[in-house]
């Protein structure tokens, strides 16, 4: 399956730009917003809007215009000069966060905390220039991840002070993207948050930090640890596609065993269709029935792989990957036929593929040990594609001169304090997290059974002993930080 | 004295803008700019300029426009992978700072240090624009302290590369705005610079976080210090001037008097002429003679203070602050006649006026206390000043929320390290910096007698042992962040 130069477009638009772009649950956000649209979660917070400023750093007039930005807060369990939580939010729907981040919402009692989740700007409602937001980089230029954590800071500076509670403690929250900007937020605004929980924060996933392969090995890793005959089955299988799909009819044959409800135009939706299965039931590898970013038994991955093993010997690779793909398609058995090649592009995947192509540049690709047929980086292309699409290029070293990365142990070993960077080593992007204590109150907290924020979701009953213990850990260092801070007041 | 609002806007421009205008000399740079604009400093540094990206905050297409950003360099005392010393350049020319820094230079050869120093963007000659940099708000946008702090990252950054020396310990330094540059930036920026000595660094100038009298009452102090007669002649001397302003032919009696080159068109002109050499004076009561923002002997404020007492008893008090702010303005004894007004702007004191009327709002006004007249800041003047000057509005709350400042002792007691702020408590701005140790590596190094960055000119024979001690102790501090670096290495 040699690569071509109109594939390589298409992986950076697909799988690149799934890998890329879905930190979180991008790539499904087209349904998932929908679906929230139409039915928002049933969430007990009350919505805000706070008026916003468009740009933190210049002084233009244009840079003076103001926007909503929505926000989401709950008094309940608050008083007055206790705590206050804030997620800090990723490239989505506000609401969907707060639904998939119980674990604020659980711990809320305990500490009498203040639940705040704020929207990132160019997401959900909180659109600067509203329908236009995302018609051109004169308006999309605003969106980054520095504008965003400056948002943040001055809003809450200014909820504070309209609750006259500025002494209260502020410890901030986010998963994936939201825990890159919970961790980088307290490292830049330590004045305004006192500590800060980043969970499946891949911070160092960026220029040449880590090997570039690592995410898409450590999917492999997955699928090896549940069964080495799943995971050469799998890697075996895109060979079959590829043999398949150069028959003749073999894109109508194609698109036969995949059940798709429409004829395919391209078997890379095929392939494609299938690698997005297996990286995302590997980011949702949980312990119990979730539903996430799709509705999935309890750990996923085995699941597919005693699918694929289960098969009698001679059923085909492909056969065995495609009934192993629907765990994740159709786990609720509902669905007649699949699209794979729908492309409606909602807000969240647009405004992410904005981020990827200027500052987010994650560079990902595929080694030979890993189950996914071969993917390079090459920045010259992704700024090719950028360019043509957005007119403006990717500034690939920007995220480690803002932010930091390299040699990351050595020089947060002797500044900085109060991060909680947890990983569950399931999940992919742990691999581009930090995984090992800093300094100490800089720590890691890694598990080996946990999969993508995991410690984030509601408690369940028959959650594992692992992750209550981790949640434990983290409540008694939040607890920590808050007597720290009081006992210093 | 009673204050109108034509005064108002007056002492925006003048007093109230010499103070905020000149936290180092910009008030000076008409004739300073001028003046080594013909004849450069005879400084060992060699000029060069770095493509540098006008905005680091956005991605618009027009956000990617490069300007040429000078910085100076000397490598004469570098070994390759030995310390790089920055000087953060603040508002004017660099050659400026280099001339008055040689503590960077004297320092070098013990550290086998290259030295750096960048100039600011929109001053000297790193305008983005060109001529048109000071246009309107549309260019001047562009010009703030966040900006100017990536670029410094993003030139560090490739220069280390393009030296192979990505190893090299950064450590920055700054005087004045310059320190609060260098404080914010090891803060902003750890990963950048392993610490940041930061001289008279006026970080808490801001808001609400001291008292807005502590600069002018400062002032007071030293010259009550050095005689109580002194700083009570000149205390009453206000109120002598605005009688004889209210003389027939009075603004011609003040301009005789005052030797002026042209008839006064404002008495105002006569009491900020006074105003001015009191506070540069003190700013610059250095223990040698110095020629920092105008040739000054050996303890100026003394020096004045003698002249005050020395006088007949009958001698006004008009007539005794006038002869004192010749030390001030005509130490070299050849100056014929004085332009009290003449108001040509050259771009360092346009750049800070714009930083003053966005974000850099320091609030200072007077009290009882104090020599000076009445004095009062209210934000609504300042808006409207700066509204119809350029157009935009200041954000009072801005820096703070950035850089934070509130309760710094107690945010920087468990975050970050490798500060020093020294400060000199005859140096007005001393008040509004930190003046004790906030944690073992964020230290203040505060002296009685020192006055505005003392620390940072070059070293002399005749330097009083406190002087002497106090570069001793940073030389000592910095030799251990450098040997904690290697040994972390």
């Amino acid at each position: 399956m040699a690569s071509s130069p109109t594939l390589f477009v298409l992986l950076i638009f697909t799988v690149t730009g799934t890998a890329i772009v879905e930190l979180t649950p991008n790539f499904f956000h087209q349904s998932l917003i929908n679906h929230h649209k139409n039915s928002k979660p049933n969430i007990p917070y009350k919505t805000q809007f706070f008026p916003q400023l468009l740009d933190h750093f210049t002084f233009k007039p244009q840079s003076y215009k103001i926007f909503n930005q929505k926000y989401l807060i709950n008094k309940k369990y608050w008083d007055h000069g206790s705590p206050i939580f804030v997620y800090t939010g990723n490239e989505g729907d506000i609401e969907w966060f707060a639904a998939n981040t119980g674990f604020m919402l659980d711990i809320a009692p305990k500490f009498r905390a203040l639940l705040v989740f704020i929207e990132h700007r160019f997401y959900g409602e909180s659109l600067p220039f509203g329908k236009d937001s995302y018609k051109s980089a004169e308006t999309l230029g605003y969106l980054n991840s520095q504008q965003a954590l400056a948002d943040f800071a001055v809003l809450i500076r200014s909820l504070k002070q309209n609750l006259s509670s500025e002494a209260s403690p502020v410890v901030v929250f986010g998963g994936s993207y939201g825990g890159m900007l919970a961790a980088w937020f307290r490292l830049k605004y330590p004045h305004v948050a006192i500590g800060a929980v980043a969970s499946s924060a891949p911070i160092v996933q960026f220029d040449e930090i880590i090997p570039w392969t690592s995410f898409y090995d450590a999917v492999s890793q997955d699928y090896k640890n549940a069964s080495l005959n799943c995971y050469e089955v799998i890697k075996g299988s895109w060979a079959e596609l590829q043999a398949l799909s150069a028959q003749r009819d073999g894109l109508a044959k194609i698109s036969r065993i995949f059940r798709t409800c429409k004829n395919l135009q391209s078997m890379y939706s095929a392939r494609d269709w299938l690698w997005k299965a297996f990286v995302y039931t590997a980011m949702g590898n949980y312990p119990t029935e979730a539903n996430f970013v799709m509705p999935l038994p309890a750990y996923p991955v085995t699941k597919m792989c005693k699918i694929i093993d289960g098969f009698p010997s001679k059923t085909t690779k492909r056969n065995r990957v495609i009934a192993a793909a629907k765990v994740y398609y159709n786990y609720t058995g509902t669905t007649k036929c699949f699209n794979l090649e729908n492309g409606t592009d909602a807000h969240g995947l647009q405004g992410w593929n904005w981020q990827a192509c200027t500052e987010m540049v994650m560079p990902l690709s595929t080694s030979n040990e890993s189950m996914f047929p071969p993917l390079s980086f090459e920045i010259e292309e992704l700024g090719k594609f950028c360019m043509n699409r957005y007119g403006v290029m990717p500034r690939p070293h920007w995220i480690t001169t803002e932010f930091g990365g390299y040699r990351i142990e050595k020089v947060l070993k002797k500044f900085g304090s109060n991060i909680i960077f947890s990983n569950g080593m399931q999940d992919p992007w742990s691999r581009g997290g930090v995984l090992k204590n800093i300094s100490g109150s800089i720590v890691a907290l890694v598990t080996e059974k946990g999969a993508h924020h995991v410690d984030f979701r509601f408690a369940k009953k028959d959650d594992p002993d692992w992750l209550v213990e981790q949640r434990r850990q983290e409540i008694g260092i939040i607890q920590r930080w808050i007597d720290d801070y009081y006992a210093d007041f």
